[in-house]
């Protein structure tokens, strides 16, 4: 193979020979002790911290040199930078006291996978490139299929199949690009103005933007507005008077993303009856469970994905509620030749007997990239390591918690919550209020008009403890803002 | 906010109380030890291993059960199933004989980050939900931009910027619907079935798959002819008059990538004069030098990227040869605002007042999705601990070696190589029977029609001893192919 040293020399005589070994196994096991009780000493301290960042713009340029070190620091000298400047710029997602957007609760088990695959660090992208990574995904996803009670017909074992994707944005966009191309290869490539995609107004903005990146014509997307009096969960006849009227226009409808737990109020689409609809008029419809899936491992939260068997693709995010880090999307699909015939690229130089004999998966074709990580490890260890049992009653512990959260409110005779007519600015300042103080981190979302602020409870060190303490910094601030006012 | 535990009781009866903690720093110190005592021990050992894995397809559903525990397992137990079950199915990229592909040069200090990214586990999106992630990034981009040389233009510090992408494809996807937009908004999105792309029939299928997924017609990708008399670069008379032809046809130019170091034959495409002829007609030009890139932080391999000042986007993978794991591909584009009008989505729940006031960098809106890993952590760490001097001097002895490798085959008068007249059938299986052996690992490509076997020299632990070993497999199997047939 040519290579780049055939062109040119190095400048030999100015330059010492390269005499480190950056995988020394001593200096690697010194190292690494030494991370882990820096990331130890981390998890002990984090319910300290003032769990959204304290600091201002621009911080972190002035207190770090403005170009790269010409020679080796000590990892000492790095991790007291890590502890002067980077640790107070984190909003600490770990705390037990942050309650913003949606949790991202790891845990030592998903740690330890991803220290292994990042150990190991092979470049799954074919079966042949490493066939424990291939296959111990495929494995874990038909585990989890069964555990969720997916169809059969989602599963290997049922011709359908699973894959580990980055992100629910990523795993919308490639069952979007493969519905597009099926009706593509129907209707003719120059009709692709034409194709209309749709969702509500709660439906999350990873579709938006999956459909941007997918060149579907940002007039064609639908966000079609639901109401309280549904829940705000997305109506079918909604939907199917949305899809006549594009029809009558001319457009050519394509796929429909229904959601299951939305970020604003964590509404329910109808699944069945959404899919009845889809089905009339041949969209692709996928289910976008990123955080409510991961309750369906109980059976008692089962129901809310019931459905899902008309759905063509079926997502839900491991990285929020399952106990395994950013990032961890697992994607199913009916017809995983759809996802292969979009994103299926075969160049001579990845060609090998393994894939020509059709036996694997190469999990090249199921997604955007070619390059990909060992993910499945770090899913396997949290199944393994905690076991089904556990993992239900870890969900149930803080649905549990949400409960008491909102008993708490509701008791309390001068708070009204969610949905109901309450001052969106002065609600704002509460929250500002509340987030300044650094004891607590929570979000907010404008549900018909009315500014929410939401208390998402899931991250790992969440206990009762830490939210009860939440209920009283609202009422503290509350009564605060009240005073000044009246 | 409204919780999952509102609509449904969880079975309490039958349940017992989650009461593990998943964080706990005790266990989390114990089980972290062990774990970077077991990776230690890999690369202690991990010459040894066969590099190419040889289990059959299959074998790993065998071997582990079919469902996912109700209890928790050990994880000695799970350890101990990785030894037995998922190291024989592991392809050793980070082997010394690992020579297939292009290198994923792993090392302690990219660990060590991604091991405290990991540990953190934050999701920086916006700049609220981690300024330290966004501000090292950024940082740490314009480190890197210096180094390399790049023109203020792609800096931050001159209004362009760089941004951690997780592979190359995500990175060409990104520019390449920031270009298609950019280029929609001039002329009607009802024209998206006109844009045609180019680059060489030597681009790797990262550039086919980006544009397959954004919606470029496929009829519209040109993968223009190269040659042996320009070493396989693009030629710019040949560029234009594709698309001249193009124009005449009725059809728009959109967008060129421009290769540094391909993937057959690491050819450079001359990005001076092909900027030019893209100028002339409108098209986006980005440069495409995923694995060469690497070695222009030396600087008398810079020139190999001269010309990119003319360029819009410029990406290389540090996770290929700059010691750092998968996935950290660096992208710098002149204009942010272009991919930020086409990527971001900006919903109400993801308000905050630092991103209304426009002085901070949101990543999500340079990206496909909407979550992301503190990936600069890993980066950071790796110019810090090596310092720019070792790292100059690591790319440039594996230069020296393939220069060595390069002279041991000249040297040999039975063997002939890359783009000379052979027997295609013969070299396969000499290819296959030197991958059998386990001893080393190499990969192949095809060179106008010529099966040329590549020796990829760039992993972390490849030395001298290996590349002579190396020659010396290849020596011995040749020889009993030869003895086999005469």
């Amino acid at each position: 193979m040519a290579s780049l040293g055939c062109n040119s020399e190095p400048q030999s005589d100015s330059v010492s020979p390269f005499n480190i070994n950056p995988l020394d196994p001593q200096e690697f096991r010194r190292q690494g002790h030494l991370i882990i009780d820096f990331l130890a000493d981390y998890y002990q301290n984090v319910a300290n911290y003032p769990v959204l960042s304290k600091v201002e713009p621009g911080y972190l340029p002035k207190s770090l040199p403005i170009s790269a070190p010409l020679n080796p620091e000590p990892i000492e000298t790095i991790l007291q930078d890590v502890k002067e400047h980077i640790i107070p710029g984190l909003t600490h997602w770990q705390s037990p006291n942050f309650l913003a957007y949606f949790p991202a609760a790891n845990s030592t088990a998903s740690f330890l996978g991803e220290m292994l695959s990042t150990g190991f660090n092979v470049i799954g992208f074919s079966w042949i490139a490493s066939p424990a990574a291939t296959e111990l995904e495929s494995l874990v996803m038909d585990w989890l299929g069964e555990i969720l009670k997916l169809p059969k017909a989602f599963l290997f074992s049922g011709n359908g199949g699973g894959v580990l994707q980055g992100t629910t944005c990523e795993a919308i966009l490639c069952t979007l690009v493969a519905a597009r191309d099926q009706k593509l290869c129907q209707i003719g490539r120059e009709n692709i103005d034409k194709l209309v995609v749709y969702g509500s107004d709660q439906t999350h903005s990873a579709f938006q933007k999956a459909a941007q990146i997918a060149g579907i014509n940002p007039k064609n997307f639908r966000a079609i507005k639901t109401t309280k009096s549904s829940s705000f969960g997305l109506s079918p006849d909604s939907l199917e008077s949305t899809i006549q009227l594009d029809i009558e226009k001319g457009l050519i409808p394509l796929f429909l993303c229904a959601t299951v737990g939305t970020t604003s109020t964590t509404a329910i689409d109808p699944l069945g009856s959404l899919c009845d609809v889809a089905k009339d008029y041949g969209l692709w419809v996928h289910v976008d469970s990123a955080y409510a899936g991961n309750a369906c491992i109980c059976p008692e939260f089962r129901h809310f994905i019931d459905g899902v068997e008309s759905a063509d693709s079926f997502s839900f995010n491991a990285h929020k509620w399952l106990l395994t880090n950013l990032d961890c999307c697992c994607l199913w699909v009916k017809d995983p030749s759809a996802l292969i015939k979009s994103l299926s690229t075969y160049p001579e130089f990845l060609r090998n007997k393994a894939s020509d004999s059709n036996k694997v998966v190469d999990y090249k074709d199921w997604q955007i990239s070619l390059s990909r990580k060992f993910r499945a490890l770090k899913l396997w260890l949290v199944l393994r390591s905690y076991g089904m049992n556990n993992l239900r009653n870890f969900v149930r512990k803080h649905v549990k918690l949400a409960k008491s959260f909102e008993e708490l409110v509701c008791l309390d005779k001068s708070y009204k919550h969610v949905c109901e007519d309450c001052a969106n600015e002065l609600n704002r300042e509460l929250l500002d209020s509340i987030n300044d103080s650094g004891v607590v981190y929570m979000s907010h979302a404008m549900v018909e008009g009315v500014f929410v602020i939401r208390c998402a409870i899931g991250a790992t060190l969440t206990e009762e403890q830490h939210v009860l303490m939440a209920w009283k910094v609202v009422q503290e601030h509350a009564d605060a803002i009240l005073n000044k006012y009246w």
